[in-house]
């Protein structure tokens, strides 16, 4: 069942069980792997625990990879792959190679034309557009907004623009801590008719997923300090 | 455990088994709602019996909602979730309101000030940018590319534009019988060095998703048609 290939294994957002968010044929192919490629050893040996906690640890293989991890490091993660045994990218939450370095894996994979199987699970971009009510036959997804200011106009201006002219749906993220601060400048620069949702603690136990036109968020009440939230715009 | 919520049920792309791609919650959820709002009746009655053989499908309401159905009939079709009762919305593949009419509903919903609920499942677009080894901070969906040749000159170029300046991956699709067509056009209308990467029958038996130069493309053997398939560029 087990194939040579680079696995892609997402993780959960939040706490929510396993059965919650993942598919069971994850679960199965997570106990047959034996060669990982993590972004924090420690999360990811949580999560394997979690999983199964009849998995034997210590007779796996981990390597990390990291925003620090040299490039050149990057190929050599591949051997065994290369030697036939499959590999599992496991990422700290979220689906893999979405928004972390397991891209750089993945890329490096294709280039040797090695098979990569990408596996169902929560992604907090698409969760929060299916519940927006925005258009999801365009959208684009931006990371978060550029810190200096004159860039960050220059961004909103265009984000702007794209819902206007092209009706593409607007996705970014902030620094949990600046939630609420982003959240009331989006209210003072943008144009109070058009619409933000705001996705929080997306699969949690306090999953709150609300649009509203901006003159409505300017008078609303609402704490999103440190709470992981998405922000969607349209109009 | 079921809560007076609109559920939004994502659907297998192909004809995995649904633990393949969908988690136990799901199920378990499906089975217990009463109301469903549906893209296509006869799909969505067949989806629930694949879920679950035993689900006694006469006794449940369906509405069917398709971009034939006018806008106006859609506030109605939140009654049982304004009564109290939840409702799920089944889309013919992949996650609804994503890119088909489900939207409408969700955005109805969310004017209301009714609780949305997104469920995790099987996206094309997420599954083939995980495995395309393309950057993920940074992508838009543009769903087809214009048919009209100047229009479609301009977006791709528009496109070409956004990878090399913006570094965003540009993800689009094309109708399956003119997959064939649409790659080698890209291959003779854009930059030899820019990467393609071409995903089909995601989730299904024959499942491939292969990341090339233009160029490479260009001399390689292939055949799309027919199958369903997404196309990545960057560079």
């Amino acid at each position: 069942m087990l194939e040579a290939a680079l696995y892609l294994f997402p993780v959960g957002l939040s706490d929510s069980a396993m059965t919650e968010v993942l598919p069971q044929v994850n679960i199965d192919l997570l106990r047959q792997v034996r060669h990982f490629v993590v972004e924090n050893l420690r999360s990811a040996r949580r999560f394997l625990k979690k999983v199964d906690r009849n998995i034997d640890i210590d007779s796996l293989t981990f390597t990390e990879l990291s925003e620090h991890t040299p490039a050149s490091e990057i190929p050599a993660m591949l051997a065994p792959l290369e030697r036939g045994e499959a590999i599992g990218v496991i990422s700290e939450a979220g689906c893999p190679a979405v928004a972390d370095p397991g891209a750089d894996l993945v890329a490096a994979a294709q280039r040797r034309g090695l098979k990569v199987i990408p596996l169902v699970g929560p992604s907090s971009i698409l969760l929060s557009l299916m519940a927006s009510g925005f258009n999801g036959q365009s959208f684009a997804f931006e990371g978060y907004l550029p810190i200096d200011d004159s860039a960050r106009t220059k961004r909103l201006k265009e984000m702007q623009q794209r819902i206007l002219r092209e009706r593409q749906t607007q996705i970014f993220i902030e620094t949990p801590y600046r939630n609420n601060r982003l959240l009331a400048e989006l209210c003072q620069r943008l144009p109070g008719n058009m619409l933000l949702c705001v996705a929080s603690d997306i699969t949690g136990p306090k999953q709150s997923i609300i649009t509203r036109q901006l003159s409505a968020w300017a008078k609303a009440t609402y704490d999103y300090n440190k709470i992981p939230t998405i922000f969607l715009l349209f109009s």
